[in-house]
């Protein structure tokens, strides 16, 4: 069984071997992490918060390579109501983004636009889709 | 204000001229459709579900050109809840990719595990955007 475990994750294994963390928080860590994030905007403010969002996911996808895509769209019917495909390449990707100056500037600037805000973390179905 | 028009959109004019289509409609046809697509799949067919898809979405990324994508993710605290991002071309290229075979499979196969669909158009805030 031990052999099985070192076959098939040899990373996990060798971070065990090592003693900095337990095999699971490592696997965790180094996964891609993917969430859907549910946004309803505050229909008075909704232009100033297209523009902020627009800026803050650009500045994401150009200055961090850690940040694979932010796929934010509005639906037809509610252009209020907003979803954000999310995915980091592993879970230090986010927390560096999430204390990125565009994020932090992103987040203070629509504070008072979020009626609010649903984040669903989500596994993908086939890793690596892309967008042609 | 007719050379404003005819230089920004000369593909919409040369149909208005050709007499083929009201500008608006082609303009429509040939913009980007984008679609969250919401499912709720039957607990005891899940396994069999997720291949389903998994098979669909990769067939139609390799054979079809205007399928620029479809990003599938189940929720973590509900495998049974799916959210599909779904991009085309254009509108031709969503008529075309209900007809394929791979499409017709996936329709019939799973039938009878789709518990609820909803289909929700929708507007990419950043139409370029990718995924790394």
């Amino acid at each position: 069984m031990a052999l099985w475990i070192s076959l098939a994750r040899p990373m996990v294994v060798l971070a065990m071997l090592a003693g900095t963390s337990s095999g699971s928080a490592i696997a965790e860590e180094k996964a891609p992490m993917v969430r859907l994030a549910k946004l309803v905007i505050d229909a008075s403010h909704l232009e100033a918060y297209r523009a902020y969002l627009a800026e803050e996911v650009k500045a994401s996808m150009e200055l961090e390579p850690g940040v694979r895509t932010l796929y934010a769209v509005s639906e037809n019917h509610r252009p209020t109501n907003f979803t954000i495909l999310e995915i980091y390449a592993d879970r230090g990707a986010y927390e560096k983004h999430i204390k990125s100056p565009h994020f932090l500037k992103y987040k203070a600037g629509t504070e008072g636009m979020v009626k609010s805000l649903e984040l669903v973390d989500a596994v993908p179905l086939v890793p690596d889709m892309k967008i042609k």
